[in-house]
């Protein structure tokens, strides 16, 4: 609870090659339920921490209450993780008597959700539930891998002129392009050109590197292991639900890859030095 | 269709306080409903172009569908807007044979919605109808709000250590901070935020400038919006659908604002050089 920082050993490789163990500290991610006289409302993936402050300012943002008087408690339920702690992750909120509940239009901009929620824990498992496809693909050279930001940069086509614009790209094992779009969503971004490879017969995406312009999220790292890829980079940081996933599911996850050096999180095998 | 970016005059106001009108180019933002046999399943706010592959891929990586056999059509739905165009803003799927539709369990990372979809106009309707506050808020002087980017770092207390967390600060005009908060979402750093100036009396929040580290989107605009804030200020790009609803909701909207220099993209009459 509160927790906004998290450490963990990642193998730092510099531009030369050279491999050096030590920590690295993750921005904590992880869920929060939200729930409305009991009845489950919203899921968001969050930093633990100021959670009443997130819902009162989620709730006044979507409209549904308009000052501090429209909440009369909240709360977090009694949500334990398999060790039977409280994983602080659900967030219970009352109504103030006359306050009308959040109809069906408010749930536009929600993660609406039964499955997910609770704990990390649990939303990990669904995803490994989920899963068709097993992340396959052999070593792929760290000086290619060092490239792939200038790669994507290049094929940018917009960025240069709004600076708007989040970019994806699925490399081959050498490096080369497969496809590349940009989206002001980094969702959106990696959906294209997920679903390009899915178009073109490339899924499930064994022997690929799929390249994000900005940081490595759980939402990133369940679309790349819900298409099989085997190796997620990113150019900045991954969160720690992000590690989590892709630890658990056999991903090799990359961040702040800058310059031809970078961080390996997980799974290290597939980076060949 | 495929409109990667559009164009509009700023303001550009450099460290010294010289004013500018030039044009700006921004990326599109345009929501796009997804529908699944005539159902809507999701909307998702995304750079319009190369639509049937984010289908293909949202679907893929939320396990709808496995291969590109999987879907038998897709196409544009005739959504219009006042002036009768298509927007191209509504695709629909057709599952193939024997493919099971999504259930509820696959909402959990939508946008799900009725009211918002067919068109930008639409979803802009929507947010006006909803909002309780006007932004008000007297001038506030540019070399204050060219100060904000480098009060909300040095308030950042985990970013150094991580780089992996966005942060959103209230300032009052004189540049004091009411309220900084670090998240993982943009939008929870927002809300955190936000309902700390609910719980305080400080809603709507007059007088006030809501400084945030990234980019400006629809979703952050909506959220000023909905809390009365006069004044939002990015580091980064806005996209369209931010300047059109910050425009049509009498918000001021600075973007780029970096080493005291930014544009001022709506509603500068708040802005004192």
């Amino acid at each position: 609870m509160g927790r906004l920082t998290t450490r963990r050993p990642v193998l730092r490789i510099d531009a030369a090659g050279t491999v050096r163990r030590r920590p690295d500290t993750l921005a904590v991610e992880e869920p929060l339920e939200l729930r409305v006289d009991g009845r489950p409302l919203s899921v968001t993936m969050r930093t633990p921490g100021h959670d009443v402050e997130l819902a009162h300012g989620f709730l006044l943002t979507e409209g549904v209450i308009g000052s501090a008087e429209d909440l009369a408690t909240a709360r977090y339920c009694d949500g334990v993780d398999a060790e039977g702690r409280n994983t602080y992750n659900v967030l219970d909120v009352a109504l103030a008597p006359g306050v009308e509940p959040p109809d069906a239009s408010v749930e536009r901009n929600f993660y609406t959700t039964s499955s997910c929620g609770v704990c990390g824990k649990a939303s990990l498992d669904a995803v490994r539930l989920k899963t068709r496809f097993l992340p396959r693909g052999g070593p792929v050279a760290w000086s290619v891998l060092g490239g792939l930001p200038a790669r994507l940069r290049a094929a940018q086509k917009v960025f240069a002129s709004t600076g708007g614009l989040h970019a994806a790209g699925l490399f081959a094992p050498d490096g080369e392009p497969l496809a590349v779009r940009e989206d002001v969503g980094r969702h959106n971004a990696v959906d294209k050109v997920l679903g390009h490879a899915l178009l073109n017969g490339r899924i499930p995406a064994g022997d690929t590197v799929l390249q994000v312009s900005g940081r490595a999220s759980f939402e990133l790292v369940q679309k790349a292991v819900m298409a099989g890829v085997p190796v997620l980079s990113a150019v900045s940081a991954p969160s720690s639900l992000a590690v989590e996933l892709a630890e658990e599911s056999g991903l090799t996850l990359v961040g702040f890859l800058r310059d031809g050096a970078g961080n390996v999180y997980t799974h290290p095998e597939r980076v060949q030095v």
